[in-house]
């Protein structure tokens, strides 16, 4: 007889709850924030063919649609509590749920986070994961915090950057080829993204604003300019859309940080994939230059590299420029599911 | 130009929000549970084709998507605070979008509920929503606390039964007729399902067991005998594995509150959908037989129709009567997604 849809909850999914007092089984999950916090949430949802391919092994798939909700909690500043997983597939497959189930599992013990509830129905392959942090009140990052004059950091991979991702969905489509090694290093940062939890509480009263970097740099970093501006457009007693020009940025694209893989590729490629990748799960966030040190310090203590690649100007739009200071044109829009 | 991701939350999904400090436009929500209120978290995934017919209005589509998880909450008596949506459709449809849209907006302020998140993207249409309500520790609502001798209840609309929703199911299927006026109104059912929320929060203290009827009766009754039985074993000094004979269930089936189309159907059209119709979203719940007068005032202040249906026994097993005692045999199954 197959496995129907509360044996495989039972047997994939069901876990002890640690640190919230129901787990999995009844109408709701129960959860108890530590008095006085707020609870950060956030909701992703991942499509087959759309947020990854039919190709993935099932334990990434799994690592990956918990790591993308967890590094919004990360560019949040929040700390990890519990998560529910909403799964559609077009069948029960014993093995692909075991696969799925140990890289959720895997991650989530990493970050001490608690299952606690779900559905499971059939149809097109598809996971949404809802995520939900502490946080005291006041203390989450924003994207709204951005102040002219701040300086623009990055997180990025010891030894890697940012853009690794897209390279290696350019292979998938074709459009692109790299050596077996190359592939398999780019193909580890596409599927196996490390949301940046310990970065993202250690820059609570550092960092201004903060975004996690999944449409690519220059449409994450255009959010935060747009909520930045409103906040002081309104704060200079306007209207949240008198923002939409009140701040701009320079970016010194020479320093984005890069692979190997991706500083081999053309200039054409590099800058596509730096700016526009989509996909990175890092951390792009806001300081004013006074808190360098402890900038430097959060990611030495969280064990991120962090790279300083710009600052924000008072004058409106988006400005490239190379080591020397001079314009660099490009063209690239930011990820849009819808126009992709 | 099509309207891309972001111009669609912001044009039909980004309101203020009332009870929560942060909503849509940051990586993350912000909630912040009056103190020492404990949060209930549901998640339910809707999946045009298996939840919903490409044939319902998206108003009443959007209706029915929250309404489903605000039964959730209205099991465990939980107050609703607020809820995310994550949407997968094909493509943009402006149309579609500002009556789903109405749905939802319209149930919600019905309960006081922001629109804290949530995602979009391309794929097939589907829905997922988590909803987040206030619950006092140790007042939730749960399937395990039925006990031997407690009298079972269920909820129904006023002139109205359980069964309906699936009647309008089968009526689109073709394997069943009804005239337009009768069709109509049970397809009322189907499509506009009223969460039990302040019934809910009346059952707290008194209700000994509660949930919400999505699967069918004699499906979400056995959930509740399970847990309960488990929770049973568990306090006598054995495992939850022990409770599954623990506690059984006697029925009456005379008494199920049945709408007059129902009625006017064939014996063994009104066994099916009454017992495994599925799709109801009233509450099953328990009570002491001393707790009588207060379920009652319950229903009352609620505006709910109530009815006594049944009792909770110390003999294992589900056991269907008629109004003189005498057995009545039925072979039907619970609803499961993956065997339907």
């Amino acid at each position: 007889m197959p496995l129907g849809e509360f044996d495989l909850i039972d047997r994939f999914f069901r876990r002890p709850v640690r640190r919230s007092p129901l787990g999995i089984g009844d109408d709701c999950a129960l959860l108890a924030p530590a008095p006085g916090q707020q609870l950060a949430v956030s909701c992703d949802l991942l499509v087959e063919g759309r947020h990854f391919l039919s190709t993935v092994a099932p334990q990434r798939l799994g690592h990956k649609a918990l790591a993308v909700n967890l590094s919004d909690l990360a560019a949040c500043g929040a700390r990890p509590l519990a998560y529910t997983l909403a799964l559609s597939m077009p069948r029960v497959d014993a093995d692909f749920l075991a696969g799925l189930a140990a890289g959720l599992h895997a991650l989530a013990d990493a970050h001490d986070l608690d299952l606690v509830g779900g559905d499971t129905t059939a149809g097109p392959l598809s996971l949404c994961i809802t995520v939900f942090g502490e946080v005291p009140p006041g203390a989450a990052l924003l994207r709204s915090g951005a102040r002219p004059g701040d300086e623009i950091w990055v997180s990025h991979p010891v030894g890697g950057g940012l853009g690794d991702a897209r390279l290696a969905l350019e292979v998938f489509r074709g459009t692109l080829a790299l050596p077996g090694e190359a592939f398999e290093q780019v193909r580890r940062a596409m599927e196996l993204p490390q949301p940046r939890v310990a970065l993202g509480l250690m820059l609570r009263g550092v960092a201004s604003a903060a975004i996690d970097l999944s449409d690519g740099l220059l449409g994450d970093l255009r959010h935060v300019l747009r909520r930045s501006g409103a906040a002081l457009a309104q704060r200079d007693g306007g209207t949240a859309g008198d923002g939409v020009d009140a701040l701009g940025a320079t970016l010194q694209v020479d320093t984005l940080p890069r692979s190997a893989v991706l500083a081999a590729q053309t200039d054409d490629w590099q800058l596509r994939c730096l700016l526009t990748g989509g996909d990175d799960y890092e951390l792009l966030f806001t300081a004013p230059c006074a808190a360098r040190g402890l900038v430097e310090r959060a990611g030495q203590r969280s064990g991120v590299a962090l790279r300083r690649i710009g600052r924000i100007d008072s004058a409106p739009g988006l400005r490239l420029c190379d080591a020397a200071g001079r314009p660099i044109a490009f063209e690239g829009q930011a990820f849009d599911h819808f126009r992709a």
